[in-house]
């Protein structure tokens, strides 16, 4: 490691700069979010601003281009180094097709978007959110247009999330989906129903917190190199591998808002702080896509957080927190109340069966918005047949509707598919680590949770980028992306749960 | 308002961004002191580093030089654009003498003497902070030949804190101290001691903190504007006038630590919540220099917070939230107790006459080490004489001695004389204040604050840099610095206490 060449080194310190405010930037959303007194808005708002340009004129400099294109034809640099040098010269080609000015007027509509979405949410009106919304869609469409596609616009909105995602991949995936996911739907619907009563009783905040805090450690994160804090919406952000915050909240009501979300959460937070720290602002890194980052999520929310394994360590730890709440709840009940499935509106509330519904419903609607198929005004009417059609239900209003999710009006079209590729990745690994890990099960089952992190380190997270999400699937399970271990896993799941043959 | 000359608003534009970034750092700063995971700081460091690096490259680019050179010839502009533009002159040829390379190794030190002056403490171990502290003041006397001096190298630090500041005015300063308050504490010696043990029982934490936000409500600290956390050693930061940060640390079996902070840096705090947010990032949107800071900070710490007045009215409803503690304490007993003179070994916990020997012993050593005439390895021995000399104590280890203070760790020299400036100034302010608002005292007895903080709003707040500190005190009092004002103040305060002639 001693011979580095002195080009990449500049690039190094070029690219490692601009992390450097790419993660002030992190620490100032994150305070946003969870302490910034109400009155700092506007001024963060612009501090924010200026760094993003200050990030956005570094990694665009031709300066910085020329130094990329020198390296991407140099002899000599290590596997590793050529990885980053491809993948930052990829990531340039792609910032410079969308001007400064573009740049932002997308930040400004985002920011006028945002609010409009706020103001509509609060009078539950979906017309305020539009005028904004169209200009958004615009910008979008126009996004799509600077980029440059081949055969959708919408698979440049993907690729910004998940890189080399399409139309043409994901439409299958969502067609599977429709297939088989209503027909046990169905099943699940005509047998008895699980109760989750034991969820909705009283459970004092500090015992969920505390409890919280002890599953976060089992699951291996490390808080001498992170923290949790509240926030009203649950998020992982990270300043480096050394220091990667989560955040949760607490219905002392309905105990299911923060034990989900925490675990969830900590499956962020434990890929953060694997990405390997000497690589620290290079792309090797950093995480591969969302998709990737949300089967870390799912792999410890659902196939183990929402697992009877699991619960068979740690049910009793519960108990004790909750004497008078769970003692004479058994842990089967319990079990399948974690599980109980039914068609619901309300996205992140959704279970692992239902919930491929929600993400399918705002794909269809979103490739319509941007190949220009549907209008602003028949999105609401567009929701509701969807739902009615899929789901067997229809919001009431805009807020339990076409209002609840946050995302479009970051502008973020493209995002929502990365939750049901999550899903999907993350049954195929956890299939593939019950084949590699001796003893996995007896492990889970007596709380050792160390052995699967390990797995997990080793096959995923110390790669930052070195591989794309397919070839990361490819690496770790020996084959790409199958949605057949999403479903099988969903399946053996839920028959059990649901006595379904 | 409307006719802005294009040129004076390139300047704010460009002046503003430097301010972006500059609080995006004071965030970064604030938590690292606040809520970072330990791990964190290394990284922290370099994204500090980073921030600090691009700041003064834009302050110290050759464009807005000429910027500035071209409106400093400009006709035509208001004052208070003069203003601006000639105290951005200022602070730009200052600037200027120090190299990005210089400033960003100083910040890096800067993380690097913190990490291990924290590490130093743990163990109670000067020798651990030593060789990072030595790196740091060679750092500091490069810094002093960068800048060039004319009398003595300490002036050029000094001028950091507090603009116009020399060893040639503070020497008399401190040599007034020197004379007058020796006589004073003899005497207070020799008269009977007041007791403050009500200070010394179990004040559960919540309830301190309680009452700590009820002060600084009546304070007027805007809460929708800032907010309160724990942290180590207390401190105050700003994001804007509207994002105003104060910490506090509590200590169940002591009362005062965590009163008297909160006071303090709630004074600190409505001095930044009341800058103009209108001319923020610019001159006359920040404030004068680090003693008139503190003089804002003493004033409702010891004019007002140590005062018989002040708890006339919040001496009841501090029995309230510690009926217990408090029930068969008096209000004579406990405002002595407020104020009891003893010599001791922490500066912070020092009262408002023994104090200013804390602060003058390390203005000597400061003095002696950016001079060369003290050697690092020596700090300790000279440390421990001069308590001896002064206080008549001496540390009996290091923690309770030179690792007290994170000064130094942050190459913060030519900041501790501010501590003393601070004092003196507010002691003449509050003597206007008594003369200036009708009836300040009445309404004080009464808890009504507002009236004096629209007085320190008017008189010194809302002007920013437009005086420096001469200036300002000179356009409030009608004087300048008048270390009389202090002495008169603590001598009345004092022999009633005491009950010496």
């Amino acid at each position: 490691m001693n011979n580095i060449n002195p080009l990449y080194t500049q690039y190094t310190n070029l690219l490692q700069k601009a992390a450097d405010i790419n993660y002030a930037a992190a620490v100032l959303g994150w305070d946003q979010e969870v302490y910034m007194p109400p009155k700092g808005a506007e001024f963060r708002g612009r501090q924010l601003a200026t760094l993003a340009s200050q990030a956005h004129e570094m990694l665009t400099s031709d300066a910085y281009g020329n130094l990329l294109n020198e390296l991407s034809k140099l002899e000599g640099l290590t596997d590793s180094e050529k990885s980053n040098v491809r993948l930052s010269l990829e990531d340039y080609e792609k910032n410079k097709k969308l001007s400064p000015e573009f740049v932002e007027e997308l930040s400004r509509q985002q920011s006028e978007c945002f609010n409009a979405w706020i103001d509509a949410r609060k009078k539950n009106d979906y017309s305020i959110f539009a005028p904004s919304l169209a200009k958004m869609i615009a910008l979008k469409r126009k996004q799509a247009e600077l980029y440059g596609y081949k055969a959708h616009p919408y698979d440049t909105l993907l690729d910004d999330y998940e890189k080399g995602a399409t139309v043409a991949m994901l439409d299958p995936v969502f067609a599977g989906i429709k297939e088989q996911l209503p027909v046990l739907l169905a099943k699940i619907k005509a047998a008895p129903q699980v109760s989750n009563d034991c969820f909705h009783q009283n459970f004092p905040k500090q015992q969920q917190w505390d409890f919280g805090i002890e599953v976060l450690k089992r699951m291996g994160f490390d808080f001498e190199a992170g923290r949790q804090d509240y926030s009203e919406h649950p998020f992982t952000t990270s300043f480096s591998p050394a220091d990667v915050r989560i955040t949760t909240r607490v219905d002392e009501d309905n105990y299911a808002s923060m034990l989900w979300s925490c675990i969830h959460e900590g499956g962020h937070g434990l890929y953060e702080q694997g990405l390997p720290g000497e690589q620290y602002g290079l792309p090797l890194g950093s995480a591969v896509s969302l998709g990737i980052h949300e089967s870390q999520s799912r792999l410890w929310e659902n196939c183990i957080g929402r697992g009877r394994d699991f619960w068979t360590c740690f049910y009793p730890k519960l108990q004790k927190y909750f004497p008078q709440q769970l003692r004479t709840v058994s842990l089967d009940t319990f079990y399948k109340a974690c599980n109980r499935v039914e068609p619901s509106l309300i996205r992140t509330e959704a279970d692992e069966v239902t919930y491929h519904f929600h993400v399918m419903i705002r794909y269809e609607i979103e490739k319509a918005l941007i190949e220009g198929s549907l209008d602003i005004k028949d999105i609401p009417g567009k929701w509701n047949e969807l739902y009615d059609k899929y789901l067997g239900i229809k919001p009431k209003d805009d807020k339990t509707g076409v209002l609840q999710d946050v995302h479009w009006s970051h502008g973020s079209f493209g995002y929502f598919p990365t939750y049901t590729l999550g899903s999907f990745y993350a049954a195929q690994f956890f299939h593939q680590a019950q084949k590699d890990v001796d003893g996995l099960q007896a492990q889970i089952v007596n709380g050792e949770l160390a052995p699967l992190l390990h797995w997990l380190r080793e096959k995923i997270h110390r790669h930052g980028r070195m591989y794309n999400s397919e070839e990361l699937c490819e690496q770790v399970t020996g084959q790409k992306l199958d949605a057949s271990y999403f479903m099988r896993y969903i399946l053996d799941k839920y028959s059990g749960i649901y006595g379904i043959s």
